[in-house]
């Protein structure tokens, strides 16, 4: 378990700890979109990963880099989404408990695939204290080890290795684009840039409905995401501690992105390279539809983070 | 040009013409469908092929068989929907001139999308009559060399290299099932199996709403599609005469499935695999939902025909 920020030889390590468990996922290019931009674009499928999502590497990463001790009641994490699924499934790889604490409003397709992976689902009203009394509650009463979604660093190890991915098979990348939400994804994304590319700019992308990052960054220190709007209900968390000083020295910029464009680039994405994506996997191609990121003639990766959508919920 | 039914030498020839202008399209796999049917599923991925289907597959081979005399004046086509994008964007390797005919409430999405292919579009009422007589007087106007959309034995030979492909990638595949309509894919992907495959029996997928290529089969004799109603709007036209005796002797079995069973089908890939298909596409993994085919055990190879659809009306 790492206890301080990951370093090149830690990303190394959680990548090939993780690779039986997870997927190597397709970096796809889409002729027509580079035409639109006027650049190279490289997206990397996390939309293809086991479970879903990028979360299957920071959680198996996370499992298997706990002590016997440690693992042996279990685990226990708070997620409405893809974490929550991601735990429960790499929890299963090693044959032990995950309590998983959900607001009782979470999407039924959801909480079936956390009960599909074997996840022991805990239900509370969906407000934050009521979430961290529950969780508590949980791990009082069952002895499980706590793994937070993103403030965690072995969680941020096992993100970073999509874009080590990435660096291997495209490596003159000039940009980088990823969502930010609790900032898991965008450390991890961040720090292996740093490590494995060349120069390498990463830009933050986040819905000006649930700008908190944004704000942060503008501000030195973490401003939380109170009461946030945005169709990308993966992003509406607040930044954790460990992730908000990886992103202040390792993320060149973030910008932010309408709810129309959000919509219009996840058009683009499924009409014209034909793979369902999550809306937050649409905020860094809404950055390009919006004009707020130079990309002509770049070399650019862009990190759809995965593909659990709601399909009731979305109308074109 | 072939004027006789596609041998094993004229696909491969197909292939090697098409190679530079089409993609090697994935082979994809799920865990969780292969657990539900019992099967090895391998789901071809024709919804990423260029212009969004298997069609550009014949479209190019047919593009490229024809005499530099045939070529000259350019092409002709009536079609609604794939065949009329794929056409327009094969003529455009030779940069030769491509007329499509179209019904005047063709879907806007398909409209642009062969306007920007550089397809030039006469509109006619949606009717065979008006369909047929609009394309002679632009045939008779432009000196265009008219190409079928499937009643044609290079486009059946370059259909024909999905399967070609699917073979070499997995060499001990016991079943294909692929969706029928005119029958350009289904005698293509038939002849395919039987020359690169070891003993595969090839199942033509119908939905019920459509089923003329059932009752042709059960009759011995084409009986036209009359008022067919089904979702999936690319298995609406009736067998071709070049199709159909191939069908015959190269198809094993034909089965019919719901229209129900035709969404449930769409609902699991774009859920499960994350990948968006049109509802033709789905049309094979109904009949394993309706269990239609016997797969328990056996190694499936599924066409995914296409990925062009009009994401407004889909609603699941």
């Amino acid at each position: 378990m790492l206890s301080t920020i990951p370093n090149k030889v830690d990303i190394e390590d959680a990548y090939n700890r993780i690779r039986p468990y997870t997927h190597k996922t397709q970096i796809l290019t889409s002729t027509l979109l580079n035409a639109r931009f006027g650049a190279n674009l490289y997206f990397k499928c996390e939309n293809f990963q086991k479970a879903g999502s990028f979360k299957s590497r920071g959680a198996v990463n996370a499992i298997l880099s706990l002590s016997e001790t440690n693992s042996s009641t279990g685990v226990a994490t708070h997620s409405s989404g893809n974490f929550a699924q991601a735990l429960a499934r790499a929890a299963s790889i090693l044959n032990i408990p995950s309590y998983i604490v959900m607001p009782e409003n979470a999407p039924k397709v959801k909480v079936e695939a956390v009960r599909d992976y074997g996840g022991k689902i805990t239900f509370c009203k969906p407000t934050l204290a009521a979430r961290e009394e529950t969780i508590k509650k949980v791990i009082s009463n069952t002895g499980a080890f706590e793994i937070h979604p993103y403030d965690n660093y072995d969680i941020i190890a096992g993100q970073g290795t999509a874009t080590l991915e990435l660096c291997q098979s495209i490596q003159n990348l000039d940009i980088i684009l990823c969502p930010v939400g609790g900032g898991g994804l965008i450390s991890g994304t961040a720090l292996a840039a740093y490590f494995f590319g060349n120069n390498i700019k990463v830009i933050a992308c986040e819905p000006k409905g649930a700008d908190d990052a944004y704000r942060s960054m503008k501000a030195g220190s973490i401003i939380p995401s109170v009461n946030p709007l945005t169709i990308a209900d993966g992003l509406l968390t607040s930044l954790g501690k460990r992730n908000f000083p990886i992103i202040q020295e390792y993320v060149d910029d973030i910008v932010t992105v309408s709810e129309d464009a959000i919509v219009e680039a996840m058009r683009l994405i499924y009409e014209r390279m034909k793979i369902v994506i999550e809306p937050s996997s649409a905020v860094p191609l809404a950055a390009l539809i919006e004009d707020r990121v130079d990309v002509r003639n770049k070399n650019v990766g862009i990190i759809i983070s995965g593909g659990n959508v709601d399909l009731a919920k979305i109308s074109f």
